[in-house]
């Protein structure tokens, strides 16, 4: 039976069966920021839930809350989130503002605050105004066109909303996955909060979406700013209720590969719009690394090159200094031998097999100066390949990120 | 007896007794970036001589020619710099202008090529100019004052030159250790090649030596720009020509004190020079770690706080936005307890014992707006401690960087 996926373009999380959402101005953000900062994701039905949190030793209240939740129960059925305070480094007092955000919620969809999962973002150290918080609650009304709403509301730095859904057809059956997520690709995979929300209506063994959530997030949002480097209250949560009333997807069943393929397009979709939108960015970088001997390796010269500031400025002033490349990918690490790399600028071979190779620089710098822009690594070790994405480095990042509480 | 540090401002590499030095302009950078661009350092008499290089695959061929000739013979008697021109990936031709270049400099010394070390930096996959180097070369005088301009013609985005010599009274013994460096302190320690030359007229053990300018460079230049990220260039080199008569100085002997002191105000003193001019930088930012629970932990939080994008473009706009700072501790891999940990600007606690305090914004923000701003951060977990400097990163970086070869 032939498996097709179609993207939805417009979709994003209310797309698939069951989900609602709804915004509102509740006060935290300053209203020059964005006209929205606080929402709702609600689920008709209870949902078997994954999530990945930040690995940040300081992990926000929020981020706290949600995990202990998810321990126990597996189960969401709302998710509430408020950009403009990152409710981090706020002590017990931010761990009970948490959990009261949760209950509220609770309280206004009659469902259990267990299944009421909480998310920030914004400034670190600062007290979520709980009074803003339980009157902007009141307020959000829920529907089924609320998603495009939700996608501007949880927006900080982020100068573009980011959604998408993608549908698998199998046969007769169908089932969606929509996702949406704020970040904005910074210089180094640093403080930038990045949250991720999808939602699906598939029928879903636990166990197998953990996995594949997992497997996903590393491919697509821990190869632009999430990872081991990551900001107090980075999370991807992904609710499934299971309204598709397809058979259950496990590891072994005949949807198990469509879903992956869905989730991985969804993910990497939304990390490549992070990359795109980073901070005063004008070009995407997609660094693709190959030959490498592991995919360890070939994971770390990818997010090095895509870190390194030097490659991304040479990259916004379309110069031509493969050399950055190179070296960049020389400190990753990773096993490497000199005599065997090939760089390669947009298909253009500057550099193989350790020799420099003649160009000609106006070409070259041509290539540079594209909305989207491939700097290829070929390491001619072994079989592992990875691909990055970032953006480059300009003026406009240095402005928007010298005050930004102020 | 009491042992005195003498600091000579003015001095450098020639500060020390049977040290030479000379420069040219061979027409290797384009002459508006510096009027220099080769110099020549030698000893009357043969050095014993340490040194540190990059830990980077990509090696230059300069590095590789160095390590395999002190790993022979563990003396030198001349360096020969070029800026310009990394001669990195440029294969076997390189390596034989970088062997061609050692041989020219012994011809015109009248000593052996291998006490010809040999120094590049300046852009990666070009070739070296040898028809300019040899007419550079030849064009080359020695002398005593030439120590100022050698620091000069080594620079390349530095805008200040960077040199300081120390003497060691102790009794009737007195030696030198003279120094100088290139080097602009990155965004992330990157590429920035970083050359250091000491010199001293002690008489030394070799295993002393080494292990001791392993010691300072760890406490110093790797606290700013070089470590396990390095460029393809990076070294540090001591010679020491014993011209100052004393007892050998091995590690049990009454000097060792000293000499150890000594070398490691030099190098500070120079690391601190790096950051502060790092490239478009207008402030030096000095990171202080205290009560971690070993020396890694320490310097992994430094070094992650001084490498902060975030950190340095808040420091930049003067917006106390503590957030970031322990942000970036928490992400470092080091322990980290929040409730433990506390957070100094310039002497102004922002954090304790993971509760926000209540500060002055203006007087915060003031404490910033300050030629040198030191950031503090105390783990409460052990009793190690490491300090790191770093700058600001404002746009003056970017415009600098973004068109470095075109």
């Amino acid at each position: 039976m032939s498996t097709k996926l179609d993207i939805q373009i417009d979709g994003g999380v209310t797309t698939p069966k069951g989900f609602l959402a709804g915004s509102t101005y509740a006060g935290i953000k300053k209203q020059s920021q964005n006209a929205l900062d606080l929402s709702i994701l609600y689920s008709e039905k209870s949902c078997t839930t994954a999530a990945v949190f930040t690995t940040n030793k300081i992990k926000a209240a929020p981020v706290i809350l949600d995990q202990n939740k998810l321990e126990k129960t597996r189960k969401s059925r709302a998710v509430v989130i408020n950009s403009g305070c990152a409710n981090a480094c706020t002590g017990e007092q931010g761990m009970q503002a948490a959990i009261e955000t949760s209950e509220i919620v609770a309280k206004k969809l009659d469902i259990s605050a267990d299944e009421v999962m909480t998310a920030s973002t914004g400034v670190i150290g600062v007290q979520l105004p709980m009074d803003k918080i339980k009157a902007g609650i009141s307020k959000i009304v829920l529907s089924k066109e609320g998603g495009k709403e939700l996608t501007r509301a949880i927006m900080t730095t982020d100068t573009r909303p980011k959604s998408i859904a993608v549908t698998v057809r199998s046969g007769s059956t169908e089932f969606t996955i929509g996702g949406t997520c704020k970040g904005a690709g910074m210089i180094h995979p640093n403080m930038a909060t990045m949250l991720g929300f999808l939602t699906s209506d598939a029928l879903i063994d636990f166990d197998f979406l953990k996995s594949e959530l997992k497997k996903a997030v590393d491919k697509s949002f821990n190869m632009v700013s999430v990872d081991g480097d990551t900001s107090t209250n980075d999370m991807v949560i992904i609710m499934c209720n299971g309204l598709a009333n397809n058979s259950k997807i496990t590891r072994d069943s005949n949807l198990a590969n469509g879903f992956r393929k869905a989730l991985q397009q969804v993910c990497i979709f939304l990390a490549k719009r992070i990359a795109q939108d980073g901070e005063g960015a004008t070009r995407l970088i997609e660094i693709q690394v190959n030959g490498a001997l592991n995919q360890k390796d070939a994971k770390l010269v990818a997010r090095t090159i895509s870190n390194s500031p030097l490659v991304k400025t040479a990259v916004h002033g379309c110069d031509p200094n493969w050399g950055r490349i190179i070296a960049a990918a020389g400190r990753s690490g990773a096993e490497l031998i000199q005599d065997k790399a090939d760089v390669y600028i947009g298909g253009m071979c500057l550099f193989k097999s350790g020799i420099p190779q003649p160009f000609n620089k106006k070409e070259a710098s041509d290539l540079l100066n594209q909305d989207e822009v491939i700097l290829r690594v070929d390491l001619n070790l072994g079989k592992a390949n990875s691909t990055a994405w970032g953006c480059d480095l300009t003026n406009e990042y240095i402005s928007i990120n010298a005050d930004y509480t102020t």
